[in-house]
């Protein structure tokens, strides 16, 4: 590869950072790519630094020493984060999506790329400094919204089962009972978590927390500990959950079928009664 | 926001193009984010595109006139590329990955980002000329791959399910029989899924082929045509797949329990008999 100048070095060194979210990329990552002395790669670095903080988006970590290199975390500005959540909001408060039940039709912002990741970003940015090792949903709309928080952080993902499968090898499995009181199953492989992990519970919607409940459950019975619990939409009520400390992005207010009327607001402006 | 100097421009024109593969970005966009005029945003956009052409990488599409911008998707260098897959397959070649029935344990690869991300842009580069605008794949283990390939292409996902759920709609929903001759169902919410799409469908493994074709069938019976298969592994035997044309991205050529040994290659370097 033909060396490169300062402005292809600063468009490309921002795609690696883009590309590799979390990973710790050492110096020599860059000089060898670029064939660059590692004080021309500082430089861009810091140069890459400043373009971010002054966009007030995205974390770049530089870490000094023999063993040192960056890590970046694509997250959200306050204004990418709030516009985000609203436009979720106005999509979401459309009568159109109310489902028989009252439940209300998300499936197709959460599987959009477009979306999830931008959700995914934002939930990511909630839990890093607590300092999760691994991202843990359960089948089946959980995983899109997982995925892109563990893309955002540079994690592993891993998918509980709601019945054992060859294709995952031996597993752990518990028992619970749902807020409709209906006995559910949840596997998770062996090989999938490792003791001591601490692990970051995500899912698309919480109502009374059942579900959210087990996977924390499942964390402790596979000796790892819990770095936190995410959602992407909580219910109002019940205002208490089966889980004490979770963090939802949004909040389903209320949900009228007959009266064809669903609101939802982003959790911290959640209507005081 | 204070305006910005070139090499922060560059650094986030770069940081907004990864953040949105596939979206048709106006200059407006940029212009108005960065305060600069059309004609210096152009210049930054040709730079950028100067530093994606040095690397191989990427792809910049400048569309003029008035409802014009530029679309940029991550596609993967051939190195990249190349690199990729063989590391997978050395991954993949570990006899601590075989499982009873000679089943090959790869759900930690294909649900961590890092590799989904690099599994889905390669699959991405294989399929963007057939011009597909929706992915459509099957719970549970095909979801990671297919978000990912959604992702890269800036395309919604639908995912079908194995029975039908009201959070999903109304649906169409269709029976067939898997290689090991058990009767499976297939449903797809009619909200998800636009008659006259064209649509990619992306499965993390295919052995007879039953899935694809189910697959390939329910999309014909929502109105929408197929503009691809694409699976992450497929194995080497049976040879002849129920579905005519799938791209591969990797063969598993053997497994044998008692032996040991896994052999998996990449789909172009397949043994020849």
């Amino acid at each position: 590869m033909d060396r490169m100048n300062r402005s292809q070095r600063l468009v490309l060194i921002m795609k690696l950072l883009s590309e590799r979210p979390g990973e710790l990329l050492p110096l020599s990552f860059f000089t060898e790519r670029f064939g660059a002395a590692k004080s021309t790669i500082s430089e861009d670095l810091a140069l890459v630094k400043e373009a971010l903080e002054a966009d007030g988006s995205g974390r770049l970590r530089t870490h000094a020493g023999a063993a040192g290199g960056v890590q970046y975390w694509p997250l959200p500005s306050r204004e990418e984060e709030h516009a985000t959540l609203e436009e979720l909001c106005r999509l979401l408060n459309d009568p159109g999506r109310i489902l028989p039940g009252g439940f209300v039709y998300m499936t197709d912002l959460i599987t959009h790329p477009h979306w999830s990741a931008r959700i995914g970003a934002i939930m990511a940015a909630r839990f890093i400094d607590a300092e999760p090792d691994v991202v843990l949903t359960v089948e089946t709309k959980g995983i899109p919204l997982a995925l892109m928080v563990a893309r955002a952080l540079g994690l592993p993902m891993v998918v509980a089962r709601r019945e054992g499968r060859v294709t995952e090898g031996p597993s752990v499995t518990l028992h619970y009972i749902s807020g409709s009181r209906r006995i559910h199953t949840m596997t998770v492989g062996l090989r999938a978590l490792q003791r001591g992990s601490r692990v970051l519970v995500v899912d698309d919607f919480m109502k009374a927390g059942a579900t959210a409940r087990a996977m924390v459950d499942v964390v402790g019975e596979m000796g790892c500990s819990v770095a936190g619990v995410g959602v992407f939409v909580a219910t109002a009520v019940p205002e208490k959950k089966q889980v004490e400390r979770y963090v939802s992005l949004l909040t389903l207010e209320q949900v009228d079928e007959v009266a064809r009327t669903v609101r939802v607001v982003p959790a911290d402006r959640m209507t005081k009664e």
